[in-house]
């Protein structure tokens, strides 16, 4: 095979250039030295720090995809070194559909912040094809492949000369196209591929994939740990070098179970089926039993020092595989949070440690509309870097769209809405957690697709008695003053640091409120900055006009200060248009065109503000439902009151 | 006079062009609108607060600049609108010497971050060294001049045609040449010019050369209230608008009075001679006198409500200017300062926000090593910003120069030094304030050339106790834990912040300490962290040798985070050069050569450590002085004692 030298220097010489300086600027550790997953599976390895890792297949439809990202977040919180995408040559994986192998990798990488290695067959594939899916896996920020033939089940197969005919050749066009771009996965058999010749001549194929450039093996799963740990051993003889991870298959069912041994060609060993058969049609027992013979198997494996990580074949499922690694404890209970907020794995933001607090409760949506950055704010927001922020496009509507089936929002948002007040209720039923009258608990809003977050439920009293009156909130963070980085509720970065926040609220309400609300907000200069717009554009801030605010920041040891999120005057205005636009996209739309609940959210839409408030003094007491409950004041006094208000 | 397009053109895109990328950058408020000393004094005179303005002359020898300098900075705490230096053709006054009127108002701007106005007069000079004097005044960061004529006094004077007759000339070629880079300055008369045929033709000039593009007026001293005031009537009614400053001049001696009449052919009021000439011999009454008289004209002029600031001929002494700026309330007592050090008034550090702590008693120092940056840490300093440090040179030997002679320092220092505790009782006097055994007191030391600073003296009895002992402080700071902005004392940055600060030590000791402090510091991982290294570069540290470490920040209202003092472990290896040359340059060198005192400070520098600590958990009470006690602690205990630390 030919290696275009020039192209292979070319991707070799991708990574960021630093900036032109006279000072010479400090040496970034590189991203593709310290940072690749073979050199975080390196360091684990050192350290004896046992890891895992999930196998998922891509959804069929777009509701799939929006429940398997939630799944990746489920599962991402519980600190797998790495997650990996299937390849089905017959689904269009490397397109650009919302399901694609391509597209889901894809996103775990860039929204969920996963490492994740994309599975590529190259079987019946032409070079160009397979060149083509790798720069368009560079390009979406992918850096692992699990190299695989793919397999032409059932048919006659001709191997092709100059073709692809073993994942060994996939493997070397890989390196050969792409030099060291990147880590490559290939799968070891640990009872032989069911076509090699033998397990010795299987042994020897896999040799030559690790050789050809593979750094390190997963395995197909097999049912008994000693299995696994004579493959282990027949591969070091042959100087096999690389790690080698288990591939762990928990039984769920006897249906998927018999499904997947014949797809395998494996056999299940008889101390198995003679546990399954007699319980076959009991899926609870079935499950159960699954989950202990993968625990007691994984013990095994752990225990021989001959196993760092464990790879599980997921199906698509979480319980069984969070219940495994539970009992192994190897899921993160308190997984640490770098950040507040859930870091991209796109390699281009890993130096991103600011954002507006606008986004946080919905980070997919600012980092789709940020994606065409050249480069992320590191250290402050306000240093060249406000933003041409991506439009609210169609395809954006993908990020916009909810979790639940239009069915559940109409239960939960309501069938029928009579006024402004009934609105007010579905906010109040969503932060106390409380059945609405129709019996369904709110467990989402448009500005949020998850129940309240633990912070915010330090304020939830508050928050009931702000929204019942109209004040509704769509997100708030309490006042913060040097907690501890390890506080399970607000902590985040490394060991040993102390974390400050201080008190946000944002929320929209009606005109009238406003004339109020600024009414009292005189007495509260300096103290509270805040930001109200309305969906035409309205401003009126006592802001400065670029100066960004930090609003969350963390000290550490022998570290610069972080402030990883900000209240910035500029993307405030690019966040608007996304705020008023969900009450249309994702409510209004719910209903009939022209109908009173419809013509209501329009109303809300089209005459209520916008606002958010800071109080910066971070060490008192939140002053900011004292802003409220003055403002109320003022609204519940006579007229007249009002006006001198005005005066005093 | 032609103007050469091209060239002012060029002149005129010399701002920075903003760096590339794809997002829009955030439009920074640009230096020449907001910044520049006519937009200072609008937004002075709209809020209608009363500024001062100090005026300097050159020194004639390199130890009066030292002086000089050290007045700048005294001077400037009382927070003047600017400072002015004159320019005296017959002294080389464009030159580089330390002396010259250009390097003097280069060291106002640059290192005591001064706004200064440089005087420039064109009598008897060409086009092209007026315009090399320009350059060379903007290249240094110089951004206004007053432009005189010059006078050539009492000699016979005839107009050159074409070149530079009257001030007015010199005002129209820096507008031609320099277009409006410069803010200018031009003098007024206010009993009229002495060459001018009338006080009407004088005015006539003077609106001639507000007309060619000056943008403000000081004027020439004068006696009485009501002539500055008749003088500004006649200036507004022919339509003059831009500033008039008056020039205040506080009687400080009967012959300095003298000699000033006769110089400027200005008429000493008969009032005012009536009470001087009586007390002509005694010095201190007619300095008394002079502040009254001073201070009452001012709040005549003040009270008109036609003065918008004040202009003092200082005669390059302190207590008389500062006297009257305190009676009328005008001497800022506590000047706010926007970071915990001076900032300099250079054009291309106006954003540098970060610096290493190191310099912190050195900051000039600091200004001449990184003069040749051409951007400044803003935000982070580890953001490309990591240091390319100007040599330690001869000339910058200027810089490391005492501001005490050589027999004042041997006072303070010791004639002979009998052995190393002799270093270490010095030390200890500097930090007690005590007197010698030779009865003077240690004001300064190599490392800093001021007596203790307000906030270190917080730390006096500690720092007493480990000096005596041979722990050599040269720079600490206490912990702080959120005090107010305003504090007096560690205060800093905008109205309503609260700064922190994280514990810091800065010494010399031997290595016989080290070692022991080595043992000690294995308790205190990770909280301590702490950088140890010898003049050959010997370096042993906890740190990352990357990562700064920011030990002062603050958190204001509006605003983002900002760190101004970190501990950089690249920039401590070039402070270490610099703090171990200054034990041979300013102490050893004192004595001759192989005298027994020089052979002690040489071997304390051949031999000694530099170490610095930081006490990462600012919240609680610092446990650096524990560390010490500790390291002391165990080298007071029998060897096999210390041998058992090490395992225990």
């Amino acid at each position: 095979m030919m290696c275009n030298t020039s192209d292979s220097s070319g991707v070799s010489n991708s990574g960021e250039s630093s900036k032109e300086s006279s000072r010479c600027s400090t040496p970034v550790q590189d991203a593709d030295r310290t940072d690749r997953l073979r050199d975080k599976m390196k360091r684990r390895i050192e350290s004896g720090d046992h890891w895992f890792s999930l196998e998922f297949f891509p959804p069929r439809t777009a509701s799939g995809a929006v429940n398997l990202i939630s799944r990746f977040d489920r599962m991402g919180s519980g600190g797998p070194l790495f997650i990996d995408v299937t390849w089905h040559p017959a689904g269009d994986p490397g397109s650009d559909k919302e399901t694609s192998s391509m597209m889901i990798a894809s996103t775990a990488v860039n929204y969920c912040g996963l490492e994740s290695v994309l599975h590529l067959t190259c079987c019946n594939q032409t070079k160009e094809k397979i060149t083509a899916h790798l720069n368009k896996a560079k390009r979406l920020g992918l850096k692992n492949i699990m190299a695989l033939r793919g397999d032409p089940i059932g048919e006659d197969w001709v191997e092709e000369d100059g073709g692809f005919n073993y994942a060994t050749d996939l493997v070397k066009h890989i390196r050969c196209e792409c030099d060291d771009y990147f880590d490559i996965c290939v799968a070891g058999y640990p009872t032989g591929h069911p076509e090699a010749e033998s397990y010795d001549e299987d042994l020897r194929h896999l040799k030559e994939k690790v050789d050809a450039g593979a750094h390190f093996i997963v395995t197909q799963l097999f049912f008994r740990a000693e299995t696994f740990l004579k493959f282990v051993k027949d591969c070091r003889a042959i100087g096999i070098t690389c790690p080698i991870l288990p591939g762990i298959f928990p039984i769920q069912g006897y249906h998927s179970l018999r499904q997947l041994v014949k797809l395998s060609k494996l056999e299940v060993p008889e101390e198995i089926m003679q546990v399954i058969e007699p319980i076959k049609d009991n899926d609870a027992a079935i499950r159960s039993y699954g989950i202990q013979q993968a625990v007691e198997m994984c013990k095994v494996l752990l225990a021989s020092g001959e196993v760092p990580g464990l790879h599980f074949y997921t199906l698509n499922r979480e319980v069984a595989t969070i219940e495994v690694l539970r009992q192994l404890g190897l899921w993160a209970e308190d997984p640490r949070r770098p950040l507040p907020w859930a870091v991209s794995a796109h390699p281009k933001r890993k130096v991103e440690d600011v954002r507006p607090i606008f986004w946080a409760s919905r980070p997919k949506s600012y980092i789709y509309r940020t994606q065409d950055w050249d480069d992320f704010p590191n250290g402050r927001w306000g240093n060249s870097s406000s933003p041409a922020f991506g439009e609210l496009t169609d395809y954006y509507l993908f990020y916009l769209k909810s979790k639940s089936p239009k069915e559940a929002l109409l239960q939960m948002w309501g069938e029928e809405l009579m006024n402004e007040e009934s609105v007010y209720e579905v906010f109040t039923n969503y932060i106390t957690g409380q059945t609405n009258p129709s019996g369904h608990k709110v467990m989402c809003l448009p500005w949020n697709d998850d129940p309240l977050a633990p912070e915010t439920n330090l304020l939830k009293d508050e928050l009931e008695k702000v929204n019942c009156r109209g004040v509704l909130t769509i997100n708030s963070q309490p006042n913060i003053n040097g907690k501890p980085s390890s506080d399970p509720i607000v902590g985040w970065g490394p060991a040993g640091g102390y974390v400050f926040q201080k008190a946000y609220l944002e929320f929209f309400t009606s005109s009238e409120n406003v004339t109020a609300l600024l009414q009292v907000l005189k007495k509260y200069e300096p103290r509270v900055n805040y930001h109200i717009v309305n969906v035409q554009g309205k401003n009126i801030t006592n802001a400065h006009e670029m100066q960004p605010n930090a609003v969350t920041w963390g000290i550490f040891p022998g570290r610069e200060i972080i402030q990883p999120t900000v209240v910035d005057p500029v993307s405030f205005m690019y966040w608007k248009d996304e705020a008023f636009a969900l009450w249309i996209e994702q409510w209004a739309k719910l209903y009939e065109d022209e109908s009173p609940s419809r013509m209501i959210i329009q109303y809300i839409h089209d005459n209520y503000f916008l606002i958010n408030l800071v109080d910066n003094d971070f060490p008192l007491d939140s002053c900011l439902w004292q802003v409220i409950e003055d403002m109320f004041t003022l609204l519940d006094s006579p007229p007249e009151t009002q006006e001198e208000g005005s005066q005093s």
